[in-house]
């Protein structure tokens, strides 16, 4: 390889990692921010749980609410599962980020049930609401399983 | 006050408080959902700060994106400061108790000036989005300034 086919790669590459890097000040805050994204979200997710599961009253308006939150969220905290938090401390194991192709995957299936639960539970049928939170949630376990320590 | 009249209030006062009660299954769960709430929100509005600042360069898409997230998470922390959350360790000074009232009215000028930031995100200009992120960063510091402990 010429010296200028090395130049520009190295530019190619510092240019590719510019977003990634702008995004959190430091790798501590990329793990901190997909932490807090989760929670939030579980919090949401939890009323929804407790709809679909008769330990809340169904209220269609606020089940749509809680939704359309939980599908903002759910687009949130992969950002945060970047190149640099890798020996951070955390609940991720170490296959999350060798099978991260795979990890991709799980956050791209989670993120199309979530969307079909927010289109669910904008119908306001109790039924359907427990049908999308039941195959959301089987995403979230499948994840927490394979990628997440107990 | 007859008995009767007794049980009505004493179950007007359960059904008043169940839904505060039922959002968070503990007060700590409370404190961790509104600073993870704000946290998330930070990164965000802190990217719209970054190309209102010139440091990052100006993309109408990424600032739209941005915004709207904000808008979002800006209605969400308030439910966490909660009645069970006073003696709870966090950032929160005294005075946000006991100028209750105040403070809520703060958050509703944040929220205001969130959605002003949204719309001028939107727009895709820069003066705009400049004039509507010091708007709002003036009332993310003014409720700091009195309520959160440095």
């Amino acid at each position: 390889m010429n010296k200028f086919a090395r130049i520009l790669l190295a530019v190619a590459a510092t240019a590719a990692a510019v977003p990634a890097m702008a995004q959190f000040q430091k790798p501590e805050d990329a793990v901190k921010y997909r932490q807090n994204a989760f929670f939030v979200m579980s919090q949401h997710f939890g009323r929804l749980g407790a709809m679909a599961n008769g330990k809340m009253p169904f209220d269609a308006k606020v089940a749509a609410e809680n939704a359309a939150i939980v599908e903002t969220l759910s687009k949130l905290p992969w950002a945060g599962f970047m190149p640099g938090t890798e020996s951070i401390k955390s609940n991720a194991k170490p296959e999350m980020w060798t099978e991260k192709a795979k990890f991709d995957q799980g956050s791209e299936k989670m993120r199309g049930e979530v969307t079909k639960l927010a289109a669910a539970a904008k119908m306001g049928n109790l039924d359907a609401l427990k049908a999308a939170f039941g195959d959301t949630a089987a995403t979230c376990k499948a994840c927490h399983d394979s990628y997440k320590v107990k």
